[in-house]
């Protein structure tokens, strides 16, 4: 394998709400992906999923609260846990979750992207 | 639970080789770690292993092999590959592991951490 550049992988796609995957470790994907408007809501019931925001500024609402994610910041969402991601302007993430991880859990619709391209 | 600033996380210690964990996800952990010198030869026989390299220029070297990470790039090693981690000046480092990886692998030695504390 070699080094990945995490910056010359975000420049090899465009599309939103299209995952990349760049990387598996043990039975876990990371995943880059590049985001803006608004997601829909959605549950991972057997997945915690990692959000890291590489570049802009991620709301993900949640049923009780909503929280801002800025650069350079994290946050783990707990399996089970409705969560609705909404980027004003686009923003470039990192995500790391399971292989079995559905894009958008239960739910099929437009958006959801059944296999990430590996990149 | 909270936004995880990820510089933030890095003011709270200085110790070299001795990771913090900032996070707990699907049996895997998320550590980071200030790292100088020469680290031990060490293999994780079950457990793939990933750096991304958030400051500083670090050189990983493996037995046929030597690569050089800087930052905003990564790295997976596989299971049962023998590495050898080397800073000449400090980096840091995120690293991504099950929650069952060794700090030195089956080596017990001075350098050895065998419980990380959480920040």
């Amino acid at each position: 394998m070699k080094p990945i550049n995490i910056s010359e992988k975000f420049k090899l796609f465009n599309e939103h709400w299209s995952p990349r995957k760049i990387g598996e470790l043990n039975g876990q994907q990371l995943l880059l992906a590049k985001i803006k408007g608004e997601f829909i809501w959605h549950t991972h019931e057997d997945e915690d999923e990692l959000f890291i925001i590489i570049k802009g500024c991620l709301k993900i609402e949640f049923p009780d609260e909503t929280i801002t994610l800025n650069e350079g910041e994290m946050y783990i969402i707990p399996k089970g846990v409705a969560h609705k991601p909404i980027a004003k302007e686009e923003v470039h993430v990192m995500l790391f979750e399971p292989l079995s991880t559905k894009h958008t859990g239960d739910i099929v619709n437009e958006l959801t992207v059944e296999t990430y391209k590996t990149i």
